[in-house]
């Protein structure tokens, strides 16, 4: 909405612009989100910083001014039409109905809802009249790996008809919150100097052991000078969390009831940006060329392919920005209708906090124009 | 052979025991060869080191012995039965004849004859007979991204019949040999302290820049805080040449001339050993637990497979180890008939010098009992 037109909107929020409350505002994805909604063309109201009361007090900035933030509260509520969640799946379980209660749509980047038939799992690029099918007042962010791929997934779905897909993550320690992004710190401080590890089984252990061992990890094995495979909490058949996430929210999103997916899920010693190989399958024959087509006009979405000069994304090349980065596109030598390629996307932004915005930009949209 | 009927054998060598020839014994994969051959059982009369010019001269230790390295020229090669070379690609064509003109059995661990038919590609718990179908006097050892995985994978086609392959690597600094190795550890001393480094796109790139902006890297983009889907050298069709050695060389192991093939190669901030997700289906129905089970009884393979009590392989727990690692085990939700699995194996060990060293052990054994 521009700012020109918003005085003669009525309606929903009568006219005025609606207010936004974010709740885990101190939190990684919540430090991101500030920065965003101080970048993005404004067309929120009052904006309400909300979170645990451990945290209330700290003063935040956002849109160039101090905002204190409040304790996490039904009355924080009143008066709220968009409240977007960046809490643990608990937190989110039982405060998002209560912000509901009060009167706000939610937008919540939990996984408490993701898979709730109720509540909409929301791409903006890729299914954005979901927003509107909302019976709980809740819309559902997806899941950051599976927001990595999906703007880039959803533009050769809708050109080829999307059949299967066999995924490895490269995930960043960021997509542990902030206590990952500290650990992966720690843990570099502890190596970055000594050239004799990494060569003995064990030795990485062992430093960390020796240095941080009084320090909780929330990785389940060293992430320095190593990869650890398993992200999430453990589910049947011995997959993780994190991996069905990227199957059901996959299948959600893109709304492929019988999307064939297998994922396996990495942690990297990245600090943020996660990355995907991916090998798709399509129901249509195409090429290459048609899927690189397809990618540079679909427009969240920025094709960085030429090996032979060294362009290909990497997550350190691509953290900060809010496109999807694609490179490494091959036609798949033996499986028919096949594209192999290697995605890039920062986990705060497009698979948090940027997606997250631009679902309540969608509803802000709704009631201003209501 | 074992020692005590060594003296009865003729033939090949006499009843004396073989000489063996290591050529490149300074680099990072005959630094472990020499580790190697002072550890396992010894079948080998005199062991000749072997280095370019620049090399020659140089005092190394090799059973508890101090050999001086030799020059590479084509008498150093008269009286050696077997040559083992680990030299770049143009080093092994020209030379590898050479060796064999004077009367060895070359094993080769570059990729110049790999694919030649009339060499054979060798992994002693796959394909063991196809040691003796040596036409040139040359056996390969295959690449080590693909070895990492070959002992699994080996064992369930064994049971079940392969058919397709998905594969993700997560490889090792040390895969391009110790100027790698010394990168990484360069990259990780600039970035090891930076609290602020990963978090805007170009921050890693501009940090090592300023440090180490006057020192090559073997790597085309910042292997630090990053990964790097990038290993080898541009082929047709977007792929690498690491990529299609994945595939054409798993082909040739296992005997599947049409054995479908899809792999992406990443390079991650790892000093040593290679790490896979491997997608497999099989002709024949398989479980999870049949799977599992022909993996415990392979001879060369652990199965390392609680990941809630944090048991799966890593690459700075495995490193150093002779097996290949494996873990995650998980039947495909989706797609019938096929398994999903994490394999870790030692890129420098069984990924290049141990399977070379149990290559030339079945031709010693060989020629001693001829």
């Amino acid at each position: 909405m521009s700012q020109s037109t918003e005085s003669t909107r009525a309606g929903g929020t009568s006219g005025r612009r609606p207010t936004l409350a974010v709740v885990g505002a101190t939190g990684a994805v919540g430090t991101v989100m500030l920065g965003i909604l101080s970048q993005r063309q404004d067309v929120w109201g009052e904006i309400r910083l909300v979170a645990s009361a451990r945290s209330a007090g700290t003063v935040l900035r956002v849109r160039g001014e101090d905002v204190v933030v409040q304790e996490l509260t039904a009355e924080v509520f009143d008066g709220v039409d968009v409240a977007m969640f960046d809490v643990p799946d608990e937190v989110s379980a039982q405060w998002a109905p209560v912000a509901v209660e009060r009167g706000a749509v939610v937008v919540d980047n939990s996984g408490a809802f993701r898979m709730d038939p109720d509540v909409p799992l929301v791409v903006p690029e890729v299914n954005p009249a979901q927003v509107r099918n909302r019976p709980r007042g809740i819309i559902s962010n997806p899941n950051c790996t599976t927001l990595t791929m999906m703007d880039a997934l959803g533009a050769l779905h809708h050109g080829w008809g999307l059949t299967e897909l066999v995924v490895a993550s490269y995930q960043a320690a960021s997509g542990a919150g902030q206590p990952g992004v500290d650990r992966l710190y720690d843990e570099l401080a502890v190596v970055g100097g000594d050239r004799t590890l990494g060569q003995r089984s064990g030795d990485v252990r062992g430093a960390l052991e020796e240095k941080l061992g009084s320090v909780p990890s929330p990785f389940p094995a060293p992430l320095a000078l190593n990869v650890v495979p398993w992200a999430g909490s453990p589910k049947d058949g011995g997959w993780s969390s994190e991996e069905l996430k990227v199957r059901n929210e996959s299948r959600k999103i893109l709304g492929i009831a019988d999307l064939k997916v297998s994922a396996t899920c990495v942690r990297v010693p990245v600090v943020t940006t996660h990355s995907l190989a991916v090998h798709a399958v399509f129901q249509r024959p195409l090429t290459v060329e048609d899927a690189r087509q397809a990618l540079v006009e679909a427009p969240s979405v920025v094709v960085v392919d030429d090996p032979e000069q060294g362009d290909f994304p990497t997550p350190a090349d691509v953290v900060g920005a809010d496109p999807t980065f694609v490179g490494r596109l091959r036609q798949s030598l033996d499986f028919p209708n096949a594209i192999d390629l290697f995605v890039c996307g920062d986990n705060l932004r497009k698979g948090a906090a940027l997606n997250t915005a631009q679902i309540a930009e969608l509803v802000a949209a709704e009631l201003s124009a209501a």
